[in-house]
């Protein structure tokens, strides 16, 4: 089994069971980030032992399922080229249209260097809006300075 | 003189005085945000006539090149296929490992529908932190249902 | 059972019984845009819970596959590139073609802004015509102004 | 001169005049839709030799520069790839999320066959609503059906 | 079933048996070009109930394969990119290397527009020649103007 | 002066004389066909010195650039990826639909091989129909077979 | 079964069986060139009904199988994209660096026309040399030069 | 200057001259092979300083340009895709038809390992034939066994 | 079974038990890399019988699997396009950063050539560091000079 | 200027006056590696101010660019797509090899997380060989585990 089939399997054994990933990450993992847990259930990050077993427990997975939640995933969970739906290209929009001033910006104020994908954090809440609610999205990630040698 | 050209004109003024992008866009437009002004200078947004006249007087523009700022640009800051650039890629990479994750967190929460990339706005942040300090993006977009018909 | 696969199964019955979309759509949402349930029993629209429990009386679904129905779908109905079928061809075509026209035509109506693809609404019509009848489209969907910030 | 150079030169003036392109279509053509008109100064259509000769009044063209105005373009009016700007990439992913939708459905009407869009025209309007206005876009071909021979 | 599945098992059937598609095509249409009727069964074209029928009787289908056979499909024989295989990679390199010349003159003849490839028709002959038989392909297609508006 | 940028000049000397292909092609190499003639002023065939020297007289040519006539050229009229040109697409478009079918008709015909895409010939011709006037392009290859060795 | 599964089940069966390619190649067609046949093996040539015959007895394949082989198949033995297994891509590559120059030497000598890759044959040898063996590739098409018509 | 134009600067020379590249190469480096010399001159080989020297004096270039004959050029000298060159095409596409085939009987012969692309060479030859002279391109190199470690 | 299923098998078991993939390596071959037998078992190189004997005693491997591990394999582990894991990512970018000054460099110390990537051999370490352990990667390949002919 | 400009202006100095990197390098900025200072040279990392001004005596810059020597680059080197020049291509081969098999190995040793391609060095070295001098590349990142959240 695939760790794509895995994620199939996940998918339709919480949708069977009207399951919200917010409760599941919950169950799994309380204390850490929704949004870790759900992503690991998705293939993109992997759980601690005891967190797998947790899992394998809610949605009935063997043990070779389990392990393979363990694992470190081979990342990426999109097909190539530009996302087709429209909630995930909005924020490939997003990169595009920002992605050079927000490199002039980090760089003014930090130096050479990146915004950490690895040494990363990542929230979503909702906003109450009288004019309607909005998404928030906060990314956070260690400034790496480029080494010199 | 394309609005590419225009782009490279004004950074290229911008390096010669060591100005600070902040700099320039609280002159240009004090109280609004320097990334949506600097993301014009970019040629990614647009100034209104005001804005884009103190813009031509700190960077010695022409009339010709103060009314293109005011114009709406073709969007798209980068070239085709993922961005070669690390710092703009890990953005890349951020939304290919956790795009599924997002969709399904966010439709689980407000419904079925996206957070505007066009009724949205971003601020961008340093976090100071003893291990080194953090680079935060706050993405705050408002939540647009789809309509049924 | 994947979002396509059960296309491809509605698909099939539909043809095996000799339905027609527009009588499917009807018995399942009337008074809704044959075009948008349409669109759900193509994997690109989401029904609500009792017009899936419709569309698997009538196609004789699974709960399962029911349930499937509900979910908000990855979007997108299309291999990458452009597409190779003539009548799809046409509409790509077209944006291809009026794409810079429609973009000045509309800024210069509406202002710096998109028109919705998500707050949207489209109406297929067959327009009588001694020469050939022809096909018409209504795409209608909301302005969003670009928000200063 | 190419024409795409031509496009960039009108479009230039037009900015420097503040001049809007309803206007300019309606003193070329008037009574011909002004998409089309701007389509031709786009280098998508071309212009008849008395149209011509009022676009190169107004624009201040050589005679070779009208000249082109009456030739049949090479058409398509973007870049290789899904567009990225934001107003023209949502009709981009209209056709891509409502592709095999509108097949079906036409089909269906008309029988094996494609929408025009050489026997074809569009118009653009502003409907008003209380809820913010709203962009209309109505695609009207004839109908192609497919020769038996 | 899918329509590539389709073509794969009349192939198969139409192999083992040892009919050329010729002698099929005449036995299902007698009367109409070989080249519509093998193209039906390839995926590209569809057929009548009677065209079906008697296919069906030929290949031993079932009715659902009879039915599909009956539907218009999504056209497009070849994998992305230019085709590998030899013979219709030497038809792809005819539209690359004369399509400039051909757009030329057809439109310095007929003016601005196309010629259909729905109102269409085409043969195959065999030329003799003492130095070597020719293929001749001959395509037909109604011109169609580009319609003012 | 690359091959490009003489196509160029050709078209706009040949545009401000108001002159036709074919009245070029005829006065240029009378009795070649004019398919062939006006490839070779788009860049794709080469002509005689005879020839050249003819072209040169007619446009104004430089002596480099009747050379440059006369050399054998990188072929190749398209920018990658399918053409955008409607015109041209249709051609595109028909050999991705009947590619495979004319492989396998001609392979039935002939054996295995290939219609020569260089001892080739084309030829344009109107028909006329009281329903529309036709576009006729016959193309006659030479059927080159498959050397066993 | 396709092309692939059997080239596929051919390989699996000469593996196990620890056939040499040219070994097969003689027991198949004597004579032939050992690259021929092999092509064939691999669904790139086709075999006539005797080779076949040898080949099913050889490998044990199914009468329908052995008729597969006699084929013309869908020639392209390579993913699309530049070959990543290293053997296969120094051939690319030598392409890519000779390209230009093959072509102006071939021109030179031959005139205006092409080697053909169909009236072609190929041979492989093995020539020793003290500081290593060295691949020999020897490819012998027949010069086809462009028909003026 | 770039590798690019200089080889287009000589490559007009060349012409303008009526040179041949065989000539041109046995005066620049008598006795090294006509494809290495005019591989260089294409911007994908180097020469010697003598010979830089000498095809300086030929081609009346400046000594900057000499010493750009001199160094390692960035090789590569079609541009990315399949190429459109029919005499290019034909190269690539026996690369494709069998690459397969070649791996695997190189690979039988030799063993685990690749022809060397480095420590190479290439011969051009024409082949007299009464059915018409053949090209032979002869490639030779160096078998590199992959290494154990 | 192919060797992308064999790998994954392979996977599968090592998962399962618990095991190291430097444990296996040296089981299967003690004194060779273990980047080269994992590389092996990843189907990138291949292993020799005794060597594949041991792997199938590990792995429960059948013969012909044993067998398929000591075949050369199609060489590449990666999917078309940049690789979307972070982890492969950072490889391929640092080629995209430094490819051009490695190209410069190793060309100045060794002249023109290449390192080659078949004499080739490659280790991995960790690099006690107080501020964080350190990946080292040493790459060591034989020059190959270009030959001239 | 652009970056790019300035790249081809240096080596184009460099390359008149005889230079060699590693002198350059050490003039520039002596104790640091010349792979970096190189690699800055070529608009893939930044030099200090100091360093700038020494390479402007060096290669006669002008101030101004002397200051884009100082800013961040927009980094990659090399154009979309596989590197076609055969040195930097080895690197991307080793990549697309080994990608995998570094990946399963430095995962086993340093856990979930990455070698760290910003806080990085590498070095070159030759190491002698009596069969032939070999390339030396060390690659050395800081190993930055995932964060959980």
């Amino acid at each position: 089994m695939s760790r794509q089939e895995l994620t199939e399997k996940i998918t339709a054994i919480k949708r069977a069971r009207g399951l919200r990933w917010r409760t599941v990450a919950e169950l799994i993992a309380g204390g850490t980030s929704p949004i870790f847990v759900t992503a690991a259930l998705f293939g993109q990050m992997r759980l601690t032992a005891d967190e797998s077993q947790r899992a394998a427990d809610i949605f009935g997975l063997s043990p070779e399922e389990a392990l393979l939640l363990t694992e470190v995933p081979y990342r990426g969970s999109l097909p190539p080229g530009p996302p087709t739906d429209p909630l995930i290209y909005r924020l490939h929009e997003l990169v595009n249209v920002y992605g050079t001033t927000l490199k002039a910006l980090i760089e003014e104020e930090f130096g050479d260097g990146i915004m950490s994908a690895i040494d990363f954090e990542m929230s979503l809440d909702r906003v109450a809006d009288p004019k309607g609610d909005r998404v928030q999205l906060t990314l956070n990630g260690k400034f790496l300075p480029y080494r010199r040698y």
